[in-house]
């Protein structure tokens, strides 16, 4: 059993860790760094210690200094939260090596989910849908167009050494492909050294849907259902819900028993999120599984009465899971909005500063997760994320009708938040019907800018600053 | 359908109302005394109409201003909250009057529930166990002493016309029925000139359990199961509870059985709460109907998931119940703590003052009702409530677990507040182990005071003025 637990972050995930701590009674340690004295993490846990300079590399990142105090103040156990060294396996070994359990699944698990053609290839292997493309690559155009033609148009011709989008195209038929393998090539070969190509299914404005895996060290696994994360602005969620409108038992049914095989494959211990694509017809392809904790984790929660960080410490303590598959029920409608502080006219960049006043809702049906207080600094450091706002509802208007309520309450003097946006997405067409996707921002954000400056934001927005 | 809603209240309970009015769409009105230009509830309805001076006679207890506020603005609904005119006939006839939907019974119910004796008539004619005593007054001396041999010693021998403990005597046996008769008596007559007795049976240190209710107007009664509120002072309920601590699902079914025959009886619509008080032997007895919201009612609301409020608004809307009584699962356990502005060691004196900083709990299984910010004023003209805590768990350790933590994390400077006692009695054995009745404070106040003071509460307490 765990005595006592460090918690390797900062913001609102070590708040939401040391509370869950708290309510089972363990011991808690914080880490933070240098200027995050007053931070509500380090206010809150039972003892806290200071690890470096704010900046990450010195503090967050900085594996020897973390380990050292866990030892130092006796810890059994270290939390890892989300972001920072959550999926680094070095960290995940250091803990192993120095007695300390690490609360996630094992250093080789976490190497493993983290090469991206590997994991695909293990999820082939179970049985679970990737996306359509080459086995391995492609050695020349016409055995390209060959792929294309059997998995169907468009396409992605891509460098199998590539990233950032360099040497990478898209290809809408035969001769696309064949003037998209010989422009790929060259960029490769310029850019990596290596002009060796592969082709993938281009699956556009897919919806982003997730399933939450619980499984413990006896070999249990279960899914709590999924999360539809399609509100992105930059491959960055802004709102999460769950369950994903309009899905079928069926059809969760089918995806959460792929996702519990994906994990089973992996070995995997604690909680874990597999992601998905999902294109209009319903066909999902995995895309990669998170190993940790995640940002949304909160909907799920809400809609299956679980409590996945809990759950965690169960299962790092060696205990079975509370609850099996049958026993997993999804009741109502959750939504989350995550609150950045950022400025939405200078193209969402992050606006640290002073919060000068601060009320956030509450009662029925609203949860919210965040560690900033009233006169608390927002640094520049770190993610500008200052809240998450969960709602929930019978249904799913009525948990929107309370997100906007919320969101209408929320006051946050002293800096910019991304919170208009998201209120008036909760009025958009689109969003309420259900029918969006991953393009969703790109194609309604400038709508909901022209919007909200009609209704004088621009002059709200400037007053906070 | 209701489309716009007065609530005549202040605090968090007109907080609550709104909060739940503009999560069902419906527009809302506040009402607001002269100097809460700036508080919550004046500031999120829709609109808000001032109607009169801080004193309460002058504002919220002012039926004409609020009707008239509800009429000037064209309102077609009022939710009078608890408190105030809640209770008032009067003013719920005066809603009928001006075509305004008064949220509770009709006034004529509100009138019956009020008498006391009346309604101890009415439920035992409904077959609801009633305090056993005479049947009427008694007139001699002999008579008393018959009926307190028949229904067992300790007894009270009580004036007709008595209030506030004067004409009211304990008797343990024959010789002792004989000397209150004579006592009592002339007290009663000197008093309230009219020495009319009757005689009822003592309950020592009851547990006060009370049943909640909701009943449409088409005639449907449910009960959502019982509560707790046995930790009083003085009659005020400090922390309440849901389901009660040791609660077979046997009494539960028929105590509620009681409690809907109790409505039924009564021709009741919307919410009440029926109130027991409850031996060591788990023999029950109706003590008195709420024909209003309860401030407690929270508690049954995280532990059934119905959403007490908004069955209310539907109710008094003409729509059915959401939900019929085998629907209702009491799931995991709930815990409520009033936080009060009160000076601990003045006797538990208000303590108005401003709030210098605020920062309450939040985060999973922790809801938090309140109409208090930071910076706000609490004003000296009304109830020293300033917060209700919220906690759940699926075990009532969990619940008290997380209640402690959720206490811990609360921070209130600037007045001093019950809060220390609360966290204190999450400690204490009698709560732990759920052998507590009504005689709770009384027994422990003096030894959780010298708990606090030796832990330094006084200066806590005076650092907060």
């Amino acid at each position: 059993m765990l005595r006592k637990v460090l918690v390797a972050n900062r913001g609102e995930i070590a708040v939401r860790i040391i509370r869950e701590c708290m309510d089972a009674s363990l011991e808690t340690v914080a880490v933070y760094s240098k200027g995050e004295e007053d931070a509500l993490h380090t206010l809150m846990a039972g003892e806290a210690v200071c690890i470096g300079g704010p900046r990450p590399a010195d503090s967050y990142l900085n594996i020897d200094n973390i380990i050292s105090a866990a030892v130092n103040t006796g810890c059994d156990a270290i939390h890892p939260g989300f972001g920072f060294l959550s999926e680094n396996s070095d960290f995940a070994r250091a803990c192993e090596d120095n007695d300390l359990k690490f609360i996630g699944p094992a250093a080789d698990v976490i190497d493993m989910m983290g090469n991206k053609s590997a994991a695909r290839d293990m999820m082939k292997r179970a049985g679970v849908p990737v996306v359509p493309g080459s086995d391995g690559p492609v050695t020349t155009a016409e055995e390209a167009v060959d792929v294309a033609e059997q998995i169907g148009y468009p396409v992605l011709v891509k460098a199998s050494a590539g990233g950032g989008g360099r040497g990478m195209r898209r290809a809408d038929d035969r001769e696309g492909v064949i003037r998209a393998y010989s422009e790929a090539s060259a960029e490769a070969e310029s850019c990596f050294g290596n002009g060796e190509l592969y082709v993938e299914k281009l699956v556009e404005d897919p919806r982003h849907i997730e399933f939450q895996i619980l499984a413990d060290s006896q070999g249990n696994v279960i899914h709590l259902g999924e999360r539809n994360c399609s509100i992105q602005r930059r491959n960055q969620k802004m709102i999460e819900e769950a369950p994903a409108f309009g899905f079928s038992d069926q059809i969760r049914k089918k995806m959460g028993a792929a996702a519990v095989r994906a994990a089973e494959a992996a070995g995997y211990e604690n909680a874990g999120t597999i992601e998905f694509i999902m294109d209009d017809e319903d066909n999902y392809y995995f895309i990669e599984m998170n190993t940790r904790l995640q940002v949304e984790h909160p909907v799920t929660e809400m809609v299956t009465g679980v409590n996945i960080v809990n759950e965690q410490l169960r299962i790092a303590s060696g205990l079975p899971l509370s609850l099996k598959q049958e026993d997993v029920r999804i009741s109502g409608h959750a939504l989350e909005c995550r609150i950045a502080a950022e400025d939405v006219y200078r193209n969402f960049a992050p606006c640290p500063g002073r919060i000068d006043f601060l009320h956030f809702p509450a009662g029925n049906g609203v949860r919210v997760d965040s560690a900033v207080y009233n006169g608390c600094e927002i640094s520049p450091y770190y993610d500008s994320m200052i809240a998450k706002v969960i709602t929930t509802g019978g249904t799913r208007l009525e948990a929107v009708r309370r997100m906007r309520r919320a969101l209408e309450e929320t006051a946050i003097e002293g800096v910019s938040t991304t919170l208009p946006i998201q209120d008036l997405i909760m009025y958009s067409r689109d969003f309420l019907r259900g029918t969006y996707n991953t393009g969703y921002m790109e194609k309604h954000l400038q709508e909901i800018l022209d919007i909200y400056e009609a209704a004088g934001g621009r002059n709200e927005s400037t007053d906070r600053k």
